[in-house]
């Protein structure tokens, strides 16, 4: 047992869907949320700023003595998850693999489809996971660059016929692919998984990576021995611009308001290089 | 006769097209262009951020002896540049005042359309800039999230039937309204004045607000006796991230090969608060 807090970071609001399924799945447990608002997106910077963005986010929960951390973000998992498994002192999770098992269970044709921002889907790290499972599976995967910002604009709300026009060009290629699975790579995009779903077909299985990785979470800290003692669990978040804003969405994302739990945090100021040692 | 380069900076790629009317109409003058790749977009940002930022890409420019400085970014210009326009010890144009004078004097009716980014919009600057010049205006604002992001992926090449729809959403209070002259409030919207036009109608003037910065630059240095001797001039072009992907697309924006002129900058390292004295 343990009842020190769970570390969770993302470049912004994305991560928040994994954090509603970590809240169902581990109501004992205390989340401490970081998203990077004063820096989002990462999904459009070099491999070299995220690395050093994804260090300062991890440095800044370690300063909050987590007893785990999840990389709730897609980029930040395909380009710095592998990095800080091998720095960080505490149990890690990204949402590559839990996603990649989940979307290799699921498929019967052996045929899956990616959809994630430019960067995550240049980095071939998805497309790496998969291959790691089964080398047999067929993997297409294709960037959705106007997806986040349709989130947090929330110009699905308004506007969802042309959202599934979007949706359709971006899911043509993986439609004629004769993909049963498709991967949602990035966080934000289950906000987006009815239209989705309504373009690939009800036959199409999607995987949705913020869930996958909350459930692992739970699986990680069952095998580290690191479960809280019994709740009540909640959630604190920091942000690192916007507050207000954030409040607002993020209380869309979870369906409670979370306002008084907002605070703001100078990324900034923590190293990128982090310091310690491996203890595990 | 002044032959010391001028500054511009955007927070990336938009402030080209200022860059490429600058050429044009100031050919004998030395550019020297920032684009902060490496933290676009600005417009999703805080003031206070936007306000730090902005000062740390004048100090940057200022460390390379510029004579003037542009602020070729919409949203810079609302948020910082009244500021940087005390701070500063050369004579500085943002794009509000130039852009504000052009849609003044091309409106018939009186009544003038904006479309800008969020923070723009919500900043209120073109509207006072209006106001200042004719307190009778008339002016309806509308900020377009995905116009951004569109221009910088490509998307409205491949699709700009889909680019069209999305433009009809945002325009149709403007046409509601019943204006005649429309600002193009941020630098990267000129990329897609051919389908903007299409939806506003041809009797609707747009403003360019790189094109006009760019004719109040060439005022502003007659002005002050700051005008080169007799050229060539050209553009040498730093950007604080992704030095590959901003010399493909400034390729295409300013339809010449720039990729050996393009160096990166630590941004980062310029100090935010500036210690000039302010000698004009």
């Amino acid at each position: 047992m343990d009842n020190r807090p769970i570390g969770v970071f993302d470049s912004g609001l994305g991560g928040l869907t994994a954090v509603r399924e970590m809240l169902r799945i581990l109501p004992d447990e205390q989340i401490i949320y970081f998203g990077d608002t004063g820096r989002v997106p990462y999904g459009s910077r070099s491999r070299a700023i995220i690395t050093q963005y994804s260090r300062q986010d991890a440095a800044f929960l370690m300063s909050k003595d987590v007893k785990a951390i999840v990389i709730a973000c897609g980029t930040a998992s395909s380009v710095a998850g592998s990095l800080l498994k091998e720095e960080l002192p505490v149990p890690l999770t990204d949402v590559l693999e839990p996603t990649a098992r989940a979307a290799a269970a699921a498929t019967a044709n052996g045929r899956i489809g990616i959809i994630a921002t430019d960067v995550t889907v240049r980095s071939g790290s998805f497309q790496r996971a998969l291959h790691t499972i089964s080398p047999q599976l067929q993997v297409f995967a294709q960037s959705c660059p106007l997806f986040v910002p349709i989130v947090e604009s929330g110009f699905m709300l308004e506007h969802p016929d042309i959202t599934k026009e979007v949706a359709e060009t971006y899911l043509a290629p993986l439609r004629e692919a004769d993909v049963d699975t498709v991967i949602l790579g990035c966080t934000h995009y289950p906000i987006l998984k009815r239209i989705i779903g309504e373009v690939v077909g009800a036959q199409v299985r999607l995987i949705d990576s913020g869930r996958e990785t909350a459930a692992y979470c739970r699986t990680l800290l069952e095998q580290n021995n690191l479960l809280a003692a019994q709740g009540p669990g909640d959630c604190s978040f920091y942000v690192s611009d916007r507050i207000e804003e954030f409040s607002k969405v993020a209380g869309i994302f979870l369906r409670e308001d979370v306002h008084s739990s907002v605070q703001l945090v100078d990324i900034e100021k923590y190293e990128g290089a982090i310091p310690w040692k491996k203890t595990t």
